[in-house]
């Protein structure tokens, strides 16, 4: 079996790595636009062979791990290029655009709309390892639409890695996505920038900050290549919960102008009941 | 030696045990209005004998680790109680009350002011351990206003502890630690109560948060009673803060909704010089 993987980053080479850590046999096939990540790619044996433009119709599976604007430019032309038993996969953080894009093309139903809820915020072929995906969430979008042989391989392949699997419709997943990992990017990256702000001033203020402050801003490090897609693609459901956010500031700083104290404890008690929330969320990567 | 702890949480226990284990022939003697923590402070020897109030007199040195609405209400009573070659001790998160409080004293120069930049999300006597501080910042503030011997005493204490020291103006401490420890926990906290109140529609959605989403929202597991005296000791600086951070959500906001990706990439691409700063700061505690 030849797996190929489009992007050699954290994701493309982790599922690289998984690949042949949980499918025994398979040959992995690897392209990345990068020359440097390819090296890195080749030496780390996450690849076994470079993928040409000539080996796609050659390829059982390929997988795209590229930002998402990149894979609307690619999938067609992947489409068309894959043979007729071939499998085609994304793993972008939006599935709206994309599914609408292919919706389509005649092989449609070669094409799985995928979204592993897996990450660190380091990135390119050296942070790439085989158990990122472990009992982490992987989100499977408009899987009617997918060929049943080709969708059950592609559950068993996930199964293999010890993935969670749920199905969702391609705009819920848009909607809850921006709530639960787009929201917390935007939080962190202009948490970041106000203290930035701050600094050219005080360089002093970094002395004391501690493992909290790392922790909201650690999303901050993220690529804009990756996120800025993403922000654009998902840019309605995006600026409502942006909305509701700036909102909820806004309210505290209300109460807190005001001295309503009582008010400002019952909200933070309240919020408090994430702790049974983020107990059911795998915080093992946050250690990597 | 004997050493008194009114406060048996994270902190509190944690200096009890870094007392022990750096601090060769130190007694502890604890406190703690809550009797399951006292008792449970017993059990795990963070502390050796309760404190009393009649024992006030009889120690060399007392760490208050409690809320710092309730060091306000105690520390004068205390110094009174204190003999004359104790040290007095604090550890809240805003300076400038506490030492304008106590200014005019007559044992003003048996106190010292200080901020140990160390914590988890976690809390109570079982949360503590004896190495939280190892590596982490130990702010002071107006040393000069400490007696030179008791000073001393304390600066070594902290140094055996391996705490790397600071010194600080109160009302400057109150104003940076705004920036990068106060907003960061109004923002966890906000981005917690956001996703919670959609939650109560979509209990789904947090099948899809990942380690990203626990990150940032980790400090909204703190506890209000130690926060809100917090926000309000510190409410004019924090509203500051918050006002940037608001307006830089705004921003974004407003980029987004016009599609000016070029400058949302910029900004985005100049936060990412976070790494840096981040590189700098002692993450251990985020494994806690």
């Amino acid at each position: 079996m030849k797996i190929g993987v489009i992007g050699l980053g954290l994701i493309g080479g982790s599922f690289a790595l998984a690949a042949k850590k949980f499918n025994i046999g398979a040959s992995l096939y690897g392209q990345d636009n990068n020359p440097k990540h390819m090296e890195e790619a080749l030496n780390l044996r996450i690849i076994d062979h470079p993928l040409e433009v000539d080996n796609y119709a050659s390829m059982d599976v390929i997988l795209m791990a590229i930002p998402v604007d990149a894979c609307l430019t690619l999938v067609l032309s992947l489409l068309d290029q894959i043979n007729d038993n071939a499998l085609l996969l994304d793993v972008g953080s939006t599935k709206s655009a994309i599914c609408k894009h292919i919706e389509l093309h005649p092989k449609r139903n070669q094409f799985l709309a995928t979204h592993p809820i897996a990450g660190t915020e380091f990135s390119g072929p050296s942070a790439a390892f085989a158990e990122l995906f472990v009992e982490q969430a992987q989100i499977l979008c408009e899987t009617s639409k997918t060929r049943p042989d080709l969708l059950e391989w592609a559950v068993q392949w996930f199964r293999n890695m010890n993935m969670e699997i749920h199905e969702m419709d391609a705009e819920a997943h848009d909607k809850h996505i921006a709530y639960v990992s787009h929201l917390s990017h935007i939080s962190s990256f202009m948490l970041g920038k106000t203290v930035i702000e701050k600094e050219k001033d005080e360089r002093a203020i970094f002395k004391m900050a501690g493992s909290g402050f790392a922790s909201t801003v650690r999303l901050a490090k993220s690529s804009p290549d990756m996120w800025i897609p993403i922000f654009k693609q998902n840019k309605e459901n995006i600026l409502e919960v942006l909305k509701e956010y700036i909102s909820n500031l806004e309210h505290f700083e209300r109460l807190l102008e005001s001295d309503d104290f009582d008010q400002l404890f019952k909200q933070l008690k309240n919020t408090n009941t994430i702790k049974t929330i983020l107990a059911g969320i795998n915080e093992k990567n946050i250690t990597k």
